[in-house]
């Protein structure tokens, strides 16, 4: 396991992805691997923290989580903004060695049997909660978090460090035909007294 | 209507909110109007264009959105922080006269019997899709885009020009505490080839 990657505590999993970035969904079953892109993915609970995320039929992935009722959510980094449109443009279907061509590399986190993309700032363990109604009718599916961890450079106490990391670290925020936005500039203000 | 406003075409309304933005839901029934902030809202659907939102049970709007069946997704602005923080800490249940104080100011658009929240850089009209099961058990709301609308000072010709517009016109995105980050730096990446 890299120096730099630690264990988020489950209750602040959800800010690994409220800001709303792209992220990769990677998944096994049976020996085959992938990973895709999804702009789609989403917070959704806080405890147990649970996610959202639209999996086109079309994409190999989708039938991986399916298969295997588990899948990884990962956070890249600037540093892959090639590989991130990459491995959303091609197909495993169609590209045997998808994988190998968009330059992903695999590794292992204790306690878990899933494919964790190596190079991004934050990885969600998730286990599939059945939902075959909004899976047949929308393609979402709904994931529980069962496993969160971070690149410390980027994200430690419990919060991003964007502003003070480097600038290769920050994340992916997709549009439309290959044009990103990387995060910005940190804003703080003070919660308004609720009274 | 604002002379900066200009309609989106639906097939492209998925844009507005594609980079993972922090919103405001708003919605009206029987002469009650909420705001609230969201970072849980993501696109679902490209044609016809669907959203999800996350609307918690403690929340006023919710009630507005079950009743009326219909809601507001808009995207705020870096000029709007103090005010998205404050719709999202103050409910309307303790505090009859949140908007006010929150210095919400509401305007129309044609055909659309909605709030909507001025000073956003984008808009979309939603009429929520009935899903009790959702709504009921993960507070996930599903919604299809009617109408969209954007400031053709930082959105126009379906992208959105962060990089070139006034740096207050930039969308924002919620960790937690009071910390937000604004959207950052255009970066652009040739898909690769499927083949």
């Amino acid at each position: 396991m890299d120096d730099h990657i630690a264990a988020v505590p489950l209750e602040k999993a959800y800010r690994l992805i409220n800001h709303g970035p792209t992220v990769l969904v990677s998944a096994q079953h049976e020996g085959v691997t992938d990973v895709m892109a999804a702009a789609w993915a989403c917070a959704l609970d806080f405890s147990p923290p649970k996610v959202t995320v639209v999996l086109d039929k079309i994409t190999r992935t989708r039938g991986l989580v399916e298969h295997s009722g588990v899948f990884v959510i990962q956070v890249p980094t600037v540093g892959q903004l090639k590989l991130t449109s990459d491995v959303g443009s091609m197909s495993l279907f169609d590209t045997a060695d998808k994988l190998a061509q968009c330059g992903v590399e695999l590794f292992s986190l204790p306690g878990h049997d899933l494919p964790f993309v190596a190079g991004c700032s934050a990885w969600l363990a998730c286990k599939l909660l059945h939902e075959p109604h909004n899976q047949t009718t929308y393609d979402l599916f709904i994931g529980e978090v069962v496993g969160a961890w971070a690149d410390t450079r980027v994200f430690r106490d419990g919060h991003w460090h964007f502003e003070t990391a480097s600038p290769d670290l920050r994340s992916l925020h997709y549009i439309a035909g290959g044009h990103f936005y990387a995060i910005g500039e940190a804003l703080s203000v003070d919660p308004k007294d609720a009274t």
